[in-house]
């Protein structure tokens, strides 16, 4: 059972597998052959939805007579993008000056790896976990994640698990280990605005109506002014424009339709209900504020389509949970973290829907770019922090 | 020599060669079988440039003791467009109601039809012209305008040829024959902005920097305010931006760069020069402004790019020509013609460094339509119309 105490030899074993997503590349395979002589049992499944990519799931428990600790994550990983600008191939897990090199070191092959060891030297130490613990592990979550952990967690729910409470291994922390754990997240909304106007001759713009004119009046009203400044727990609400596209060849033709898409985060200011009315007002206003201006008499013709599902904002409030791995980290690492809501949607999105949820794992510069790599004594410590407060919630009383 | 003055067969002969730009497709073959028996001397010269088709051209003249008139235009057309939403086929030239069908029907191979038909029946009353008169057509009107008419006017120049004034015969009249001369045309003028920002993750704004705000503020500066309201002989100048692109397919991603490409129509309040100078202005006072807007601290970082040649202003002044036409026109159709520096560019903002223009010739209604077509009534009026101002163009003291 001494094989997966180490989180080293565990991350090793995971990056040598190339679970590009969606691909299971062996990772999976690799994590069961980690958790089963640990006692677990471990299921595989499998879900699918039309127009996705078919993808491989994990969920492992070890019961006990406690609560019931989910430990989530995923261990598919990003493209490695440029393959020649990397130190060392970037599925080698080579070591580089007290560095492992490789995609997925931080996120979050890392995370897992850490946990892994956690619970194999809480095991070694004290035969048995006062409570269950289970992986709920996806190869869905750097794509486009309709296949992964929303749908394992209902698949769990359905054959009678239930959870008290769930920590996310994804890298949490800028720039040191004990920075940052991330209690919540702010939501996340996608539209497409289309302008419909009239093609014509570029000498002839009375015989025309050019959509770009009204695209840029609608777009300026999603920009300015700022959506709020920011609530005590959360960043200000951001809307970027991600892209505006006409793709008109001709310099001398007025084109019929233009495009902008867009993506909001969101704080807990506005639900996904009220931002979806809030933008189409604004929309709205700029579309008959356009008529005003020199050489136009209609309001803009357009439509919006919203993308996707909402991402809706969420925030944890279970000050047990959050006080029982802020204390952990403080006792291993010596820093009392910082609660953060920023940064992008984690699968915590979905786990909050069946119990309090918190996120907490290495530091995350290196994430998604070349020569991704995590430092030997993160992930040590890391497992140190993890081991101390799988301890500390199964000995408090809940 | 008959067999020219039927402005109807000479359409037909000249629409039955699918001499789409830039091929010759006949085309200056056809004409220059009917221009040798009226006693022209013909010359086909093809230009060539790096980057850009081969294009026939044809120089014909017929000499004779006095002022020298041309007569300017193109064989080449525009494609067809959607060949089974025709009535008959584009290349047919069949005659229904009353009216001839093809393309080119009035842009503008009927007006070269007409123009020949003209001077086979001065010719044919008359035996001679008190004057010279010469055919400057090109096959590249409709493409990129660098191998045509330009570059004939230098070849013919450096042979020695002068011209005493110039009628073009593109379909200038918006209803009705006799409606309109063109004296003058706006300038025009392209560029591209592309802003350079920082890629990065939309949940991350603050560690990049979205090139979409910056050009909005940019090319709302080139739509507001207006250039100026238009002058004594010119409608207002007028900027379209004529496509954005940003071409980013993922919503959680903020791009790198965007691109905006405009078209200016300018009158005589500006030359090129100054309204590029004046297009530099704002586009820099934006960018300045821009860094006053929420989260920016810094002006727009982009580059302007000016595309093709700029088509300079330009307006006829010569009365004396301008009042011979306007008085043939009246003569034949009963209508005193509007005096317009309205629409497109055309190829007379070559001709006005050589010699006095006008441009005079069919109803434009339908051209680059699918059922381009003329009356068969306006193909009389419009030779009836040119031969009077042969006539009178030979008869005045210049
Ligand atoms: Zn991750
Ligand atoms: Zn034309």
């Amino acid at each position: 059972m001494t094989s997966s105490i180490d989180p080293v030899q565990n991350l090793a074993q995971l990056i040598a597998c190339p679970s590009i997503t969606p691909a299971e590349g062996g990772a999976l395979s690799a994590l069961q052959a980690m958790l089963a002589p640990l006692g677990f049992s471990v299921e595989r499944p499998v879900f699918s939805e039309a127009g996705t990519p078919d993808v491989e799931n994990l969920y492992a428990r070890r019961s006990g007579n406690g609560p019931h600790l989910m430990f989530a994550g995923h261990t598919d990983v990003v493209p490695v993008g440029d393959e020649g600008a990397w130190t060392v191939p970037p599925f080698s897990a080579e070591i580089r000056n007290g560095e492992m090199y490789g995609r997925g070191a931080v996120d979050m092959k890392g995370g897992i790896a850490c946990f892994v060891a956690a619970v194999a030297r809480h095991l070694e130490k004290n035969g048995a976990l006062k409570g269950s613990v289970s992986f709920v592990i996806t190869g869905d979550e750097e794509g486009p994640s309709i296949n992964g952990t929303g749908k394992l967690l209902e698949w769990a729910k359905a054959r009678g698990e239930k959870w008290d409470a769930a920590i996310v291994g994804e890298p949490t922390n800028p720039d040191k280990l004990g920075d940052m754990i991330k209690i919540g997240r702010r939501g996340s909304l996608s539209g497409t605005v289309v302008v419909h106007g009239v093609q014509g001759h570029a000498a002839y713009p009375h015989l025309a109506d050019n959509p770009v004119r009204g695209l840029v009046t609608l777009v300026d009203s999603l920009l300015y002014p700022v959506f709020d400044e920011g609530t005590k727990d959360f960043q200000p609400t951001n809307l970027e424009v991600t892209t505006i596209d006409v793709g008109n060849p001709a310099v001398n033709v007025i084109p019929a339709t233009a495009t902008a898409t867009f993506n909001v985060r969101f704080n807990d200011t506005w639900t996904g209900e009220t931002l979806m009315a809030e933008i189409h007002n604004r929309l709205d206003q700029a579309s008959r504020r356009h008529k005003l201006r020199p050489g136009k008499s209609e309001p803009v013709n357009y439509d919006l389509n919203w993308r996707n599902r909402v991402s809706h904002v969420f925030l944890t409030h279970e000050e047990k949970l959050i006080g029982t791995l802020s204390s952990s980290i403080e006792k291993v690492t010596g820093n009392r973290p910082q609660l953060s809501t920023s940064g992008g949607t984690s699968d915590a999105r979905f786990i909050k829907d069946y119990c309090p949820v918190v996120e907490f794992g290495l530091v995350g510069k290196t994430m998604h770019m070349v020569d991704e790599r995590v430092a030997l004594a993160d992930l040590e410590t890391l497992t140190q922090v993890y081991e101390r407060f799988i301890s500390d919630f199964f000995s408090q009383k809940t």
